[in-house]
């Protein structure tokens, strides 16, 4: 498998000089989901469009987004001078406007967006290979398009057909991008606070003033209209999130005639300098009366914007995969040929005076442990996006309703979980590099400092985790997802616990499902003697079952590939990788699990207030 | 305890606007380890020196110190541009300078060194104190200092009489500074590589010649000399690490006046931009049969060259709680201003329209974890601080061996632990901050870029955990100071097994350190049979060590503070929030050597080489 990593990095590796990242796109990685794990031919045929959406077309369209990934978005993947901020507008550094042009103008925007709208009409499993495709060679760039395809979702969702005939097909080109307006100076997670006013207009638009902060793809010079997507309160509204309502506010406002007004009808007031991710351009944006277009009902926003917020964090769980990915094929890479010492083990290279580190254990346990992530990661994704396919062809409303409950409980977890390990990964792939990977401009401390963000924005890992805990798992509404994912996870547990190879980590993983069944009972009651345990626990509980749920993808990967080595089709060592890396995850990560269950079952005495603070 | 603390912010926080770190120094909390947790007046006067070395010097030492710190070096804290090389120069930003002379004049460098050489001959425990001050408000500008008090202990040890009159002093003033030249191009930890060599000249100088990089400190403008500590290899020597020796090289040679020669004796040819520690100067240094001399015997510079390197451990061991507690610090603070949402157990601050964010408990456990691991860092360090004390002064050759063992046995948990939750606390903290964390200018990015590099240099985590549990644990020859460790945590933990607040902790510390001790035999066993056992173990053996050695520490500073509540002498809480501390690392932070334990008793199998990269 690893045939497509051996080609030489661009600079040969001689001193210091300045190593450049490296990067193939896994293809063969997302033919073995496809066609071996989750079986998405027989999918596409039983959702009614196995017609047109075949091996043939997959092979397509993922050999033409490898193309523009690879040989377009990749070259421009190192971070250069930022955006800047001029007059209100925003400059993006020399190249980058050609660079997002050559990623668009392919339709992938609008790949899973119907045919009526300019799309291809595919479904979302298709869109979710190339975007992580995208995400991984760029996720600077590949952000604006994250926010135009969360833009077209939402308005698609809820907005009239009007708004739709009128915007969408602007922004499947990528002529036009698309941001989500949440966030104000005072108020992040806390939307109930958000102080933007809406009011109506006599010819039913409305007037829209206030300020937003941390708008990625806020103000650019690489499209010629944004649409922005604002959250904003109407006079006499409750006070609360149920109080907000959901606008389309374009930066240029739209004529009849489809021509755009000279001045700007939002500004750009200021950009942020950040950590990393530099060539997303995060703004400070300023409404003053400006022209805005219902979406959907008043006061219902909040509920429209999640639809924006649940397509943003399935994307953002993709950096989750996109970090790792990238981390790991470079640590794997250098790992083969940085030397230092000697294996513990006795020489592997005797002609050399040492050996690559790639045979110290830790060194290699660093590596797995992106790998496992980055490919038990995309197995999670891609069985969300399959669900989706289900969800949005199904005519069964209890099919449905199953599809939604289980996207509902996977998405927390695939959001939090995937970018905390994808930041632990970057992190440990950097260290493979040693002194190397924090030198600039070698790549590995990008990583690390673009992953940064991933826990943080799209809601922090704390809000997935109350997301999961409470509306997921401890609420009498929400549990129906949990219950399939127990069930299935129990279920290949059951099915190979007498498995020659893999009996042993089928045991584990039954055991751990038990265990984590039981331990909700127990988290209710103490949920119910102390408020505070609920949130005392959640990121415990997050992690937790997240690592049943890598567990769980590894195993189902793992039965997949010992059957392939069993009748001999594994001649260059695919699937004995996949059989290895499965092993690692059993022996060295699932046991973290541990740790996270005694904790999240600890009193939280620890968390209270009065202890500690204030005196 | 917190109420210094309490001071605003320089910037009142409203919207993006960039809000200043804050920092005071916790002289209470060294005078708490100092009287109440490590007994160091009694401890001086064992030594012989408690005549001088009393209560009052170190109050006027401490606030001597923190004077300079907080006044002089803090302000100076957040990066501004780096430093540039320009014809062979390193020049640091404006006003460096003066700040870096102010730190030194106070003779700081020279706390614990001789007052023959310029120094004022106090225990190194003292030194510590002072050290870790100057690291936690600025460890760019601290490393300087840090490399040249290594190199001063180096000449110390074994250097000639005439070398330590010549350079000693006028490295105490600052006046010069030091360096330790190790990493070539193609290698840093794996020694044996070095290729530098050295030739006698027949006046029994030597000729330097060779390439050395990520020297810090290397090359700047902020002394009139730098005094280089080379390792480098002569002719004929042994071809591992047996032949190496080490020289004293100074950038400029010193005349037999001290007149300093103009042409410089070993030119800086690059500088590295780095993620982090911008202040702090990375050089690349050429050797053209630059003027050495040598620094104790031919063939012994890889011995030699260990004093300066467990030295600098050490100093990086403080980074390691110099990072958690600026981020506790500005997390506290931010936490208890920021408002979001309600607490789960009920509104806090009715009258707000939300509740600060420090009630919210999984925001107050990433503020309790920089807390609880700067804090137990700090009782570390002073303890190592005591041993060296007692090893430089006694004349019992046993109990001097004793301390030897025990130092080597903390050291490589010291360096490897404290860096790894320096970082995660530092991550931690950031997360607290939000989007806001995320910021350049605000500094929670800042201490993150600046943290990585501490489990980096001086010896990977993978190097420390190597030395652990190869040297100091597994190996015959090292074994005492391991077992001198267990016999304390396994004393408390049966002297406190019946203590009606803190029996619970005593007797799961006293599980544990049995639960260590009995899987000594376990990793001995398993890396008779499988020599990759021990590097696939040792990175989770030094974790699971450092948890346990952790807990030790909470737990002797419980019991301290808990007699203190007792005996109703805690007026402000300060020993209400020690204990409750300690009841957070057993209840959420020990539970993590569990799963290090199962790890590191996993079988290697998965991180065999043939299993699956290269085929």
């Amino acid at each position: 498998m690893f045939r497509s990593l051996q080609r030489p990095s661009t600079l040969l590796f001689t001193g210091v000089s300045v190593r450049s990242l490296t990067y193939t796109t896994r293809t063969r990685d997302f033919r073995y989901l496809l066609e071996d794990v989750h079986g998405m031919y027989p999918h596409y045929e039983a959702i009614g469009v196995g017609d047109s959406v075949n091996k043939e077309l997959l092979d397509t369209v993922m050999e033409e987004a490898a193309k523009v990934a690879d040989k377009v978005s990749f070259p421009a993947y190192m971070e250069k001078e930022g955006c800047t901020l001029k007059d209100g507008n925003v400059i993006t550094p020399a190249g980058y406007k050609e660079t997002y042009r050559a990623c668009v103008e392919g339709g992938w925007n609008g790949l899973n967006v119907p045919t009526e709208y300019g799309g291809q009409g595919l479904p979302t499993s298709v869109y979710y290979i190339t975007k992580e495709m995208f995400t991984t060679v760029n996720y600077s760039l590949a952000s604006y398009n994250t926010l135009t395809c969360g833009a077209i979702e939402t308005l698609l969702h809820w907005g009239t057909e009007e708004l739709k005939q009128q915007y969408v097909p602007k922004l499947v080109t990528g002529e036009w991008s698309g941001t989500m307006c949440l966030t104000e100076p005072h108020c992040g997670t806390d939307l109930a606070q958000v102080k933007t006013r809406a009011e109506k207009n006599a010819d039913g638009t409305y007037r829209i003033s206030g300020n937003k902060i941390f708008i990625s793809a806020g103000e650019h010079d690489m499209t010629e209209n944004i649409i922005h997507i604002v959250l904003a309160r109407l006079p006499g509204s409750d006070p609360t999130t149920k109080g907000l309502s959901l606008f389309l506010v374009p930066r240029n406002v739209v004529g009849a005639d489809g021509t755009l007004s000279k001045e700007k009808n939002v500004k750009c007031i200021a950009i942020e300098d950040k950590m990393g991710i530099k060539l997303s351009v995060t703004c400070q944006l300023s409404f003053e009366n400006s022209v805005g277009y219902l979406i959907g009902k008043e006061s219902e926003g909040m509920k429209e914007m999640f639809t924006f917020m649940n397509n943003a964090r399935i994307g953002v769980a993709m950096q989750g995969i996109a970090h790792p990915e990238i981390a790991f094929q470079n640590a794997l890479q250098y790992a083969r040929e940085r030397g230092s010492m000697r294996a513990l083990s006795g020489a592997k290279c005797p002609e050399k005076p040492q050996d690559p580190i790639i045979y110290h254990p830790n060194v290699r346990h660093h590596v797995l442990f992106a790998k496992a992530v980055a490919e038990g990661g995309r197995a999670i994704v891609m069985e969300v996006g399959k669900m989706f396919d289900v969800m949005q062809t199904t005519q069964d409303k209890a099919l449905r309703k199953k599809m939604d409950d289980e996207i509902a409980f996977l998405t927390p977890i695939a959001k939090g979980c995937l970018t905390e390990w994808g930041l632990e990964a970057a992190i440990r792939c950097q260290q493979v590099w040693g002194g190397h990977g924090y030198i600039k401009g070698n790549g590995m401390e990008q990583i690390v400092r673009d992953a940064r963000i991933a826990t943080i924005y799209e809601g922090t890992t704390a809000i997935q985790a109350n997301d999961l805990i409470g509306r997921k798992v401890l609420s009498g509404k929400g549990g129906a997802g949990k219950d399939v994912f127990a069930a299935r996870v129990a279920e290949i547990s059951e099915r190979l616990s007498g498995d020659k190879v893999l009996g042993g980590y089928a045991k584990r993983l039954g055991a751990a499902i038990k265990e984590w069944q039981e331990s909700i009972p127990l988290l209710k009651k103490a949920s119910a003697a102390d408020a505070d345990s609920m949130g005392a626990a959640a990121e415990d509980f997050l992690m937790y079952s997240g690592y049943i749920a890598l567990s769980y993808y590894w195993l189902r990967m793992a039965e997949v590939s010992s059957k392939k080595i069993a009748a001999g089709e594994d001649a260059d060592g695919f699937h004995q990788a996949k059989v290895d890396t499965c092993s690692y995850v059993f022996e060295r990560v699932l046991p973290r699990a541990k740790t996270h269950y005694e904790v999240m079952l600890a009193p939280a005495s620890s968390a209270k207030h009065e202890a500690w603070d204030l005196n």
